[in-house]
């Protein structure tokens, strides 16, 4: 018996949405405790006991904790019975191709889509996240979803890396709608890859990005404030982003 | 049958020797293609043939290629009959914390070692590298390496996950040597742990890290001409780094 399975999660953040998610729609037996990154949560002596490396996502499962999100869901999808082949195929060759998708994703998409909605705080460093993010973008397009499936690498059901991708890409939600669609329209199987991500896993993906479309609505308020009255904006999904 | 292995590596690059010295290690029957970046042969046709994100190191066995290094170790480990399992645990709990360390290896140290030796090139961003590089290595230094074995998460013979983080840390190798001392010299447990892993798997160890001990000679008569002349050094490193 390992005990319940406890999620210390924010849902502001990608790869707490991915992990949240996962063990959702996955029907597994969990606690989702909330850690709030905007109130430094995470940077607490409690939370450092669950994970020295105070960083959200992190898992508890009896006397056993465990950091970083892909790391998280590879575990998951092994140690839980039940969990369709999919996720994470036990076929060599595709859980290769799976591993390297989501080894891509740190040192590309994971630099872009988060940084790039941190406009407001640091214009600079934002226009260079979207450099990185339209050109992980279209490698996705041509070369990740270049398959006849709906889904990465031609599969016909979602794997851990769409869950995660798809996820990370949710992020510019918070953006201006004009930017948003500037920066994902010309990538068409992107976005109906989302689509598909989305349809696959919901009712869960909806509810766990709840908190996103409350931010958005939030941030288009502000932002009609500020071109009403010229007051700076304080978008603060730039810290929330570098989980 | 899968036909013999090919790898295209770039031995200046890190994540290159650490899949070199794997597969040099535990016998595995292999053709190593030089793919040299400094010439930039990785952005040539043929090589997007192979691998068309046009990153090193990449694999071809048979008809399966594959890249991204830690995809590449873990496939290694797992198709290849033979390989001890220190390389990549089967026990469950065992791989999850090396698919973590794995993880945060991305995010962190790999931010850090590479570009930190790209100072001339970009003196203010081999700063902001050298920061993260601190800070990942105090971290090396109190939770990774913090166990009883000589190894990362207390192992007592290495992983992939040792090895390609000692091969990232190599590549301060080409710093000068009053600035390599200063960077890592307060973290003993990281400096005994990189001789522990160059002795665990020399002599292939010492022999895929030559050129780069070559490069580091050259580097360091530039340094002294440019002392004795003042003219301005190119160090190439920082374009190497980014691999």
């Amino acid at each position: 018996m390992m005990g319940k399975l406890k999620v210390y999660a924010d849902r502001m953040s990608q790869p707490s949405r991915a992990v949240l998610i996962f063990c959702r729609f996955n029907g597994i037996d969990f606690e989702e405790i909330k850690v709030d990154i905007s109130k430094r949560h995470h940077l607490s002596p409690e939370f450092a006991e669950v994970n020295p490396l105070q960083k959200l996502p992190a898992i508890v499962h009896g006397s056993f904790n465990l950091s970083e999100s892909h790391a998280i869901l590879v575990y998951l999808a092994s140690a839980f019975p039940g969990i369709a082949d999919h996720w994470y195929p036990s076929d060599i060759f595709r859980r290769a191709k799976i591993n390297s998708v989501m080894d891509w994703h740190h040192s590309n998409l994971r630099h872009g889509a988060g940084p790039a909605t941190g406009r407001s705080l640091n214009p600079k460093a934002a226009a260079e996240a979207e450099k990185v993010l339209l050109s992980s973008l279209s490698k996705l397009e041509d070369i990740w979803l270049n398959g006849d499936g709906s889904f990465l690498l031609g599969g016909s059901q979602p794997s851990i890396a769409d869950l995660s991708m798809v996820c990370e890409l949710m992020q510019l939600e918070v953006l201006d709608e004009k930017d948003r669609s500037r920066i994902l329209s010309p990538y068409k199987k992107v976005l109906q890859w989302i689509e598909d991500t989305r349809t696959a896993t919901n009712p869960h993906f909806e509810e766990v990005h709840n908190i996103l479309y409350r931010a958005k609505k939030k941030f288009e308020q502000q932002r009609s404030r500020v071109a009403e009255t010229g007051t700076e904006l304080s978008n603060k999904m730039g810290g929330h982003s570098k989980m």
